[in-house]
């Protein structure tokens, strides 16, 4: 079978640039062998041409010149690496003008501005390769996208932030405090000097809302996602969650909720202990999906890191070359804003079960007063956890769990509690996802 | 976007056919949205055209003439969901002489014939798609072909028989019997009347057949495969295991060893509790890939079915149709036969630990026997168990594990055993498999 070559044009030469320089040059024979394509590095653009990495590049393909790549009209394929919106951005609208398809890793680009790139590529009839956008090394998209065509996706749960997943990890099982296992993430190279996007839940929702717009077929956008990010956690309240036989994970939730409605939520969420995504540890991702003719399936990987992102941005680049990507990209029929803005489910009106926990000063009369403002609001416990001893200003903390309630009941509910002069401190409340787990 | 019209020819209309019509017909609309391929159902062939099925064809539809499927040329894909090898091979190759592409289930016609299959597709200029044929919901194969399309594939370790790991998981959670979780699973429809090919291994050894062709590059055949079923496990020596940290089940093991080399088994196997596929019950299936890039991947959900498998063919009735699989076909750059062959590892090489059981006469100096016979072959024991109190025949069951150690040594060593009158029955002997979990 004869080998068609393929140039590839790299912009963005840091860490994932260089899993994908790595791959290209050293499994070029492997790669040929199994597609017919031989993928050759043309040109690699980096503002820093000096620094040492660890790949060698032939000589005359690292340069800081982006024309040059521009300009070279046989490298049909442009990799943008560089990460972040403005220069990005620019950078992938200057390649699909120049007539190169785009593969890129960018989900913040993607979540904000997939619609003008999406636009931009089938007016140059182009198109956008994103797999390393989401998950690394779990080909979850193309998953989505072409193994699960025929099904009606009704719902999906992701751990989709490898840095958050550490952390909570690290809390759950070594009993570290948020800051302990922040630092240890740090450390270890999961999470960055500055860790705001991870731990604020913000990357989580970059790549749900890639992971929903195709999904659910419809232009998503940031402002359609509700985000509580984990900095806010203690590890008391894994611990007391952990007592009535939950696991606490931050989720990327996207749900078909009643009348073809769409939920869209990242939160932290306390999960029975038994499901399959409780016993995804560390840095690792894993999505369980629902589809209406398959079931639950459920894809666990690593989500990050040099070489497993690598892995998925020269599939894609792969998928390019061979004509399947331009196929798949310009069959992306996405609900219009106008039309998908009004489906999307406010948090107020999410149906849900929680765990709160309130630190009641100890004396008479206490329970009688939050039970009944939690009467009130019509919201009914499940569950309570109440040890003997005393916390912080002589107040006790007791944990209740609730049966499906709105989120605006309990809201109000804490509201008013908080006025209790029984009652130390802002209580906690954290969101019971119950995954409908298949079995037989 | 201009639909594209798509007529789909299917043979064979029982459960899976069944379940193809249905999403065909009730989720076109769907379907057309998504892809931009609108599918129809032109011709549904069968033997049996009176049959009641619980999804109503449109008028004209059914037929049990082949041959007015062959000469519609109006139908570019056609289905084959006969099963079994003769005829279905037959349907294969006819349709892909007239021009057809071929979407299939069909794993034994795959594992014995897929050579030849694949050579008349390519002189054809046609295509065969197959991702039903290995764990029905799971897109596998895709996943395998193009998202780790940048890997080498180190090892893969899957279950692939829902029946299978149906009776093992009742055996292991409701002490069943065999024969009582056979019974169960033929109740619930999870085992075939008559359940010899799955509890043989020998289902598994097809889907690993074709698993392993397309991550390891080669034509593999059966005889590549060492197989052993379930029949003979017994629910002490699950529970024996279980005693010592393992879980059983059947695996299909495909692995690179020592210098390129392949090894291509199915048997029961003891795994770690806290082993991933250890947490897989019931009828889902599962695999573990590890990729040089990617690291671990797991991929879990129902494999077999009405609608999860129909899910699976219906998504390569897509690929078939945007041309995505021609594309991934006529890349199918399988090594030949007498290259494969000399790869192959033979059984006896194996490297491997296991758990061995010892029917033990319950007098002086037994120990002493026993073990002077696995030294004399110098393999070193690395657990052991025994109970007090007595089994069969006034024997004791004294359970060891092994270091790593040769297959062959074992071999010989049980045969030695089985003559020292102080052993009763025959020894039982499973391996025990160290799947490498990848960890932080």
């Amino acid at each position: 079978m004869a080998e068609k070559n393929v140039k590839v044009g790299l912009v963005g030469f840091g860490t994932i640039g260089t899993g994908v320089a790595k791959l290209i040059l050293e499994d070029a024979d492997s790669i040929a062998a199994k597609t017919g394509l031989r993928l050759e590095l043309a040109c690699v653009v980096d503002t820093d041409t000096l620094a040492p990495r660890p790949v060698k590049l032939p000589d005359g393909v690292l340069t800081d010149d982006f024309n040059k790549l521009l300009k070279d009209n046989s490298i049909k394929i442009g990799v943008e690496l560089v990460g972040g919106t403005d220069a990005a951005k620019q950078i992938q609208l200057k390649m699909l003008e120049a007539g190169k398809d785009v593969v890129t890793a960018n989900k913040a680009l993607l979540a904000e501005y997939a619609n003008e790139l999406y636009k931009t590529a089938q007016a140059n009839k182009r198109c956008i390769a994103f797999e390393a956008s989401c998950a690394g090394g779990i080909p979850i998209i193309s998953a989505i996208r072409t193994g699960l065509a025929a099904n009606n996706i009704t719902a999906m749960y992701g751990i989709v932030n490898g840095t958050c997943n550490y952390i909570l990890s690290n809390m759950t099982l070594k009993n570290e405090d948020f800051s302990e296992a922040l630092a240890a993430a740090q450390k270890k190279g999961f999470a960055e000097a500055d860790p705001t996007l991870d731990i604020s839940g913000g990357d989580s929702a970059h790549k749900l809302a890639i992971l929903a717009s195709i999904a659910f077929g419809c232009e998503i956008k940031l402002e359609d996602i509700f985000v509580e990010g984990i900095e806010a956690i203690s590890k008391d309240d894994i611990r007391y969650g952990g007592e009535m036989g939950y696991c606490l994970k931050l989720l990327a939730i996207g749900q078909r909720t009643e009348n073809n409605r769409i939920s869209l939520r990242v939160h932290p969420s306390f999960i029975t202990k038994d499901n399959r995504l409780a016993k995804v540890d560390g840095s690792f991702n894993a999505v369980s999906i629902f589809g209406s003719a398959v079931g639950q399936v459920m894809y666990y990987g690593r989500g990050a890191g040099m070489m497993p992102t690598a892995s998925a941005v020269v599939a894609d680049i792969i998928d390019v070359a061979l004509g399947n990507s331009a196929t798949t990209f310009s069959h992306l029929n996405l609900k219009p804003r106008n039309e998908v803005v009004p489906l999307i489910d406010k948090i107020s009106t999410l149906v849900s079960r929680f765990y709160i926990k309130i630190m009641c000063k100890d004396q008479p009369g206490v329970i009688a007063q939050w039970s009944k403002v939690l009467a009130d609001h019509r919201i009914s416990i499940s569950g309570a956890l109440q040890h003997e001893g005393y916390g912080p200003d002589n107040t006790v903390p007791v944990v209740i769990t609730t049966h499906p309630t709105q989120q605006k009941n309990v809201t109000a509910a804490l509201k008013e509690m908080k006025k209790l002069d029984t009652i130390g401190g802002e209580p906690v409340c954290i969101r019971i996802v119950d995954i409908p787990e298949d079995y037989d």
